[in-house]
């Protein structure tokens, strides 16, 4: 247990250098804001975004990431396909991957969920209620009965996702909506945590019940394993005393009409 | 009750071309022995191939399709990757889906699916044991405690799908394996059956309990609603009294820095 | 699908006798107001309640039951274990179960669940707006996103129930809360719907949303098949050629110290 | 984690008194051979069995219990009511409980389902395989693709449990069956493991592999929380503007008839 969880987080970086407001609130990004409010002696952070070179995400960087946090939102067509099939295919072998607010329409999220990842939205600066519907998962460890935001991004229900989605938060909002705002998946030997709360006009990531709920999802979200997916051909492990009708074809004998 | 449930048996329709073994068992295709199985009054059912324009899966088929069965094998990577994402759309708009047998490697499965979808197999000709696990699924009327197919290509555990697969049969096979061989999914407003019995080379499509299994699975799959999804913005429902502090932000005042 | 379905509803029925707003709400019993408000051709409706012989609930009602509802509130401890262990059996065999509002805490649903399933309360005739999480499930059609009850008792999280509850509607509440207000569980053979709008107090059983929700569930909890659960020993379905090292002990020879 | 895990070996103690072969392989009892098979020193061992005051389960003991294993047969009925129902209380409350082989059919193991638990069997002395579905899974660690076990007693399915049972392990057996034969289950704050192995005519709780899926059981159902479950009313979170049309009958203004 003492080696180290690596967690890259990744961001899209843009709002952060072309709106006043969010560069006020994140003059570093939002990814910085994150890695500040989450460090911790067992974690080795490192930030990645999209305007580097393979947006940051190089093999040796993925290969060294246990835990990936990702947050993009209106650029998530600027994301190249064959990235995301890297990630996608880490994530699988066991890579952790928590997925953040409007990142719920990034390829990446949508390309494990195999969903429309839909759901209804609103600016208002309304106030959410964060409902603790899991007190035993380690993922709400610290976290009372319920948690405040004062203002957010409304995102509310129906939210299109897989019903193996574990419900571990479920949001109330001023305006009248509900949502499940944080979710567990598992897709291969990879653990997933989608979280809605963080839009970017607002200073969610420095909330210290959103930064304890990302702590507690990445130590979740750490590999027990990492794995590649083969499908091989194998022996039988018992006797096959039934005769193949088909040997003959199989063999090659009569293949060809 | 009384309108027809429209049918789509599609089939990449190789083997029955190109192996002789295959071609005497299925002369006119497996999709024809298919269609003729579970053919009844209330289904209106029609053939699509990979080798017709648009593989068979026009517009105007795909939007008077109810149920879907797919079966490919081989020639996975020929399905253009346009024709999967229409499927896949219309599956989350509630058309319903069977995929079956080799199918667990077609592009449409593996895309829902979000996973590997990977498994091991033999072909042996082994005889196979499915096992009834929920007597009380639509799909599984009329079938007993279990049933057998003589001889099989075996598909053994680990079957790498979403932890929400609901199972409805699991199998045995004479060589020593397991396999969760029919399980549904959700997805979208659609439903989903992976069956995993139908290897090309031996009359498994001529059998009266797969033909079974597979006549209650469109049933069973039949939409009950057809919607587009969508990802409106919305006007609250509640009258909101917190204040936003993004208001001005987002009005445009001072948007760029 | 021309055999009805044969309901019976069983209320707790004594809030109607001992409470004035409740007797000019519900004058005959909210049983009698679910009957009328779901009355239609394909259904066979009966009533019962705590105070008849039995609770009303004979084998021979049991017997001829496709779908139990069961509303009760402060009278729960008066059901005789007996008569809720044939319920439970019934259920597990294949009969269908709607548990309505203050039922949560019935020991039907308690023994069906394994589970405490308490929750938060509040009685402050406050507005509840139920949101539909699955439109394509047969319990919400002909509901849309949502509906609002004007005046309800507030049922809140986290409600203690089993993670297999398929969530089919999520409410909010004027107070600030939110609830897993209609969720299915199948248990056995049989299927369970679980919906919380139902105080006495309010006329929400004269709700057009309530009542079809009902209607809906009812036909959706119609049982496929009904059968006893039995524990058999079985002969091996293939040849064992593995020696059993206990034959000699269990053929009795030397069982005794 | 420098905590001890506080485990208490339920057995019933009976077969190994009254049974020569059984008392030649556990001349202890069973339990005290899973005691020295998964000894460890992060694991402090208790036993208890169903002749002692109590069934050796007095508050005390489960006050100081974190996994709770259990293992029983033939005298499930002798389980007096009140220790299952305070045993239940704290699974529910936080207590880690692994459910063995033929204590599927124990009375706390049935209370925590809410369902039969049926099974098909056989007493033959046959290989059974079994099948590791969740490679990821804190209980398969060091657990191969499969291990066997070569002489049994067959538990097949049907297996009646919830469907919320997360299949960890599926088994194969020589004479034609399948079975689900690890699985976990989540009741309350607690964590339920069944598995099905460990038949008191076969040497099987000193299998390498069975220990080990026990041991990492163990650590995987240890809990994170321990707390009761009340139901309380409370106060509104939000200001409440609807007027309550019930609010002079609760006052117990009108409430008699």
């Amino acid at each position: 247990m003492c080696q180290k969880i690596h967690v890259t987080i990744w961001n899209e970086f843009y709002h952060e250098k072309n709106n006043a407001r969010v560069a006020s609130l994140y003059p570093d990004g939002l990814h910085k804001a994150i890695a500040d409010g989450i460090a911790a002696d067992d974690l080795d952070i490192r930030l990645a975004s999209l305007d580097e070179p393979e947006c940051g995400l190089t093999d040796a960087v993925l290969e060294q990431t246990d835990v990936l946090i990702w947050w993009g939102h209106c650029r998530h067509a600027d994301v190249p396909d064959e990235i995301v099939r890297k990630v996608h295919r880490k994530v699988l072998e066991g890579m952790g991957l928590l997925v953040l607010h409007s990142g719920h329409f990034s390829k990446i999220f949508k390309s494990l969920m195999g969903t429309n990842c839909s759901l209804r939205w609103r600016e208002a600066g309304e106030r959410e209620r964060v409902w603790n519907i899991d007190p035993a998962h380690p993922i709400t460890q610290g976290i009372g009965d319920y948690f405040e935001l004062p203002h957010v991004e409304m995102y509310g229900e129906r939210f299109d996702i897989p019903s193996d989605g574990h419900v571990v938060f479920i949001s109330w909002y001023e305006g009248g909506e509900v949502f499940r705002s944080g979710v567990t998946f598992e897709r291969g030997y990879g653990k997933i945590f989608y979280f809605s709360p963080g839009h970017e006009t607002y200073p969610i990531y420095r909330d210290a019940n959103v930064l304890r709920v990302l702590g507690n999802a990445v130590r979740w979200a750490r590999p027990l394993i990492r794995r590649e997916h083969i499908c091989p051909k194998v022996e039988a492990l018992e006797e096959i005393r039934s005769e193949d009708p088909a040997a003959t074809a199989r063999a090659g004998v009569v293949q060809s009409l």
